[in-house]
């Protein structure tokens, strides 16, 4: 048994900022020498940031990158660095280059490329086909990226079998509802097969529609927990691992044999050996971290603030604008920024018309009042007649309907896209996933905005945050009559939601089987609707593509979000009814 | 040699409309057997239409696809049809049916998946493996997919050198410029290494982004073209060959060992021997056609024309409304409207404000004269006026700036969507690459609808287009001065492009560099603006990205168009300058 000093960090990059985020990488290299670790570990890609999507076509970038990571190498005198970055060879790879002592002493390549989801791997990388393992003054250990732990006979077992005593996965995992004990168990998994310890490293942050939630672990040989890092903030944890100078593979002849039938075709393996970069004194103990386990809601509220914080911040915005109106959604929303950016950065616009309620101007202001924000009030009633009378002729002779509960709903989207153009504040749009299903919202309306925090919040889980987020504060941060009282858009005289749609008990249910599961009509059937009932709000999924392809990007907490993670064509004839 | 008549169906499905295509089809196939014809071959995935996106993550779309698959099963009696459909295996196949007389003979798997541009097929489909050889009669011929082709050493060689006499490869290839020359190489190529014809079928059809333009063709042995079908309209296409009753390969020593070679690993090839459902009588002698090549902005043209149609009426809708400013820009997407619909269904909007010069006024009149269409004027006066009175109070203290542009761009967007609401007109956008790529359109504004005719035609060509329609027409359809006048988007006095922007035949080779071909910004100085103009639109089209993830789709006519074939993230810091 050896002694491996091990630190993980768990950071946030930004795609695209190389210097940036080789900097940050530098830093927190110094850290972990700092705490005298043999091994410093880093989130996959995590120079580039994930995903930089189209970015890896550009030459230029990916010459960049390697240009960064021969900065980073040269600030690793002293101690073992596995650093996430895009190599080129005959193709591109998604690789971890272990760099040791300011040199680059081998690159591994990812072998098992997601291509679903929110993933296009295969758009741009060739799968690697090589599972070495590296040996550090006798201790072997193997590298592996993200989706490589996911498979039984992965490059994890073949280093296993291989001889090593530990596995180092690096990752870029995002978050949705229930990722955090999937990881978990697929690791558990991987340790009942190879019966070596595996350090899991992930990257924070978000991106665009994705957070990553960071909540980095290690788990022994045995499937004891040993070290957990923060969920949804940076984070660098470091432990000592007692490692067997070789690990359960390696010796028995019926390992042997598996390896070979592992490495038939065009995969390989080899051991590479290297001197350890540390020099050998005893070093100061260290206290290693198990952050305790985080709720659901805590964790979907968390994701939803972090990605707004990121999205705002990386983008280069200071301050926000929402359009409030008394009900739960942009109450949510309106917390949400609050929590994410500091009450004074959030900048409230009420913008009544004759169909506005008193309830709901009482609403907003209790509200408001509860945050400590300042509400600004626009009634939108002049300009409405203004663009009543300039269309009254060419309008002659039809009855209202939906085109002027649109144009309110546009004329308040015009008010806040000027104040985000005069000021410089980005617009955070208030749709929930219910009302992006069925298309329940106006193009151009309600749906401007740069950054649509809850898109993927279906109704009945906006409701369970409100309430949670409330529950932590102990008082009703939220008014109570904004989460009870019953959901209108107040587009018309005594609107309610119920008059379109089901009751949203019923709806979102239905939704996630189809949306989410793509569940056939028969089994959606099953869910609690009636046959008429399903068909509409089946058949107002399918007519609403047009608009949520024109819908800003949201934060992905389900297994299935709208945007890249939901391909569907818009023009398409498919009925499943 | 043995006589094989056979016909290729360039039909335009509908993407998901199983029962329409399937309908579509079997009409096909009787049209085939009326001309006597040995086999009728129809496009890659003809069946679900192209691309069907998410819509395959469906079990049920999968099975009703199967479903209809037997239905045209039943209706070939007396024929050999090769028809595209997606077959369930082990996973999902992209896959041709071998329907001989009534049964399913075999099913061919696509091997060569892409999973680049716009195409995303290694998210549903696994790749196949078998190469098999059909014998029908005697005469030996080998079936493939698309991009299956391509490949050197794929399927169409191993079934050449199994002794295939011909080859039949289906495809749902889309336009861009310069691909019908490109496809034709390809094919070239191929049949210099397997010296046997290859019969090319091509959809044809417009689906969200992309147009089929079909132009399915044949090619003997030698290279020479036998026949050729029309670009974008349905066509059906059918030829006599003279097919060696075995093809070049399957005898030699040499072909033999290279059979072998390409055959190791998971790949295999087969003989699969049919009757000829065909009964056995002298038919009467058909003519082939060989449709002339068509010049280049005609092709441009009519694939613009080919996608607005389809889009509008595969998507339900019988009239658009375009909001007209005396500009080019409205001008052609007027024009191309009015060609692809007919004048009736196109209304054109008027939206002057203060800045409308009477020019603009003018040249709307005219050229709506010129089509044959009606105008509707709509001043803005009034609306911008109440905006502006209900935003003074929060605004007071600022400056002008393009928050008032924005404003008067996004009173015409609602005022278009109002029609659009009010009458089921779907909203034409206008805007070119050019202004897409920088950013120059105003979101929820002038890129307010639902189709974006020429969002991937830069400005330079659209100036060509209105010239070659102009010429076509024998008179200034368009008037002369709306080609030959300054382009402006009239949002303050004496406003002018190239106020803000580099004149377009400097601006749009810089784009064709940076956007299209992934230039470095090196290669890009080179194009003729200094270093502050290019560093400055490079950082325009990085910013800019925001706004193309809300733009409407709109069809891909250059190698690459924004949408889903160039991925860009909005959260991004990389700079190239």
């Amino acid at each position: 048994m050896k002694e491996l000093r091990i630190s993980l960090a768990q950071i946030n990059p930004v795609v695209g900022d190389l210097a940036g985020n080789a900097r940050k990488i530098i830093s927190y290299i110094k850290k972990a020498k700092k705490l005298e670790s043999d091994v410093v570990a880093f989130p996959e890609l995590v120079l580039t940031g994930y995903p930089p999507e189209d970015l890896l076509l550009k030459p230029q970038f990916i010459k960049d990158n390697i240009k960064f990571l021969h900065k980073i190498k040269d600030e690793t005198k002293g101690i073992l660095a596995v650093v996430g970055f895009v190599s080129l060879d005959k193709g591109l790879y998604n690789s971890a280059a272990i760099i040791s002592d300011g040199r680059v002493i081998d690159i591994y390549n990812k072998h098992h490329l997601p291509n679903y989801g929110v993933f296009d791997e295969y758009r741009y990388f060739l799968p690697g086909s090589r599972s070495p393992v590296y040996s550090l003054c006798g201790i072997r250990f193997g590298v592996n990226i993200c989706e490589d732990i996911w498979h039984k006979d992965g490059p994890a077992r073949v280093q296993a079998l291989m001889g090593a005593g530990v596995i180092i996965n690096i990752n870029a995992s995002p978050y949705r509802m229930g990722k955090v004990s999937f990881r978990e168990e697929i690791v558990l998994r991987r340790i009942s097969e190879c019966g070596i310890p595996i350090v899991y490293v992930n990257m924070i942050g978000g991106q665009d529609e994705l957070v990553f939630d960071g909540g980095s672990f290690v788990v022994d040989g045995k499937g004891n927990l040993l070290a957990k890092a923060r969920h949804f903030s940076e984070d660098l944890i470091t432990i000592d691992m007692m490692v067997e100078k070789t690990g359960q593979g390696g010796s028995s002849v019926n390992s042997k044999k598996e390896l070979k039938i592992l490495l038939s075709g065009e995969r390989s393996a080899d051991e590479i050996k290297m001197v350890s970069p540390r020099k050998k004194r005893r070093r100061p103990a260290i206290r290693t971290k198990k952050t305790a386990v985080m709720p659901k809601l805590e964790k979907v509220y968390k994701a939803l603030l972090l990605g707004t914080k990121d999205y705002v911040q990386k983008n280069g915005f200071k301050e926000v604008i929402i359009g409030v109106s008394g009900g739960v959604d942009s109450a949510l929303v309106t917390t949400i920024a609050v929590d994410a950016l500091g009450k004074e950065k959030v900048h409230g616009i009420f913008m009544p018309y004759q169909y506005t309620s008193k309830e709901s101007h009482e609403d907003v202001e209790a509200h408001a009042d509860s945050l400590g924000i300042k509400i600004v009030t626009i009634p939108i009633e002049k300009i409405y007649e203004s663009f009543f009378k300039t269309l009254s002729e060419s309008f002659m002779g039809t009855g209202a309907d939906t085109t002027e509960e649109n144009l309110q709903a546009r004329i308040r989207g015009n008010i806040l896209m000027a104040f985000s153009n005069k000021f410089g504040w980005l617009v955070l749009t208030t749709g929930n996933k219910s009302e992006m299903s069925v298309g329940y919202a106006t193009l151009y309306g309600d749906m401007a905005g740069g950054f649509a925090v809850i898109k993927d919040v279906p109704k009945t889980l906006v409701y369970e945050l409100c309430s949670w987020r409330n529950e932590k504060e102990g008082r009703a941060l939220i008014p109570e009559r904004i989460l009870w009282k019953e959901p209108t858009a107040e587009l018309r005289p005594d609107q309610k939601d119920t008059d379109s749609l089901p009751p949203y008990p019923v709806l979102d249910p239905i939704l996630k089987g189809y949306v989410e599961e793509d569940s056939s009509f028969e089994e959606i059937m099953k869910m609690g609707c009636d046959l008429e009932c399903t068909r509409k709000v089946v058949r107002m999924v399918d007519r609403s593509e047009y608009k949520r392809r024109q819908a800003p990007p949201g934060i992905k907490i389900t297994p299935k979000a709208f945007g890249k993670d939901r391909r569907f064509p818009i023009t398409n004839r498919y009925r499943s009814y």
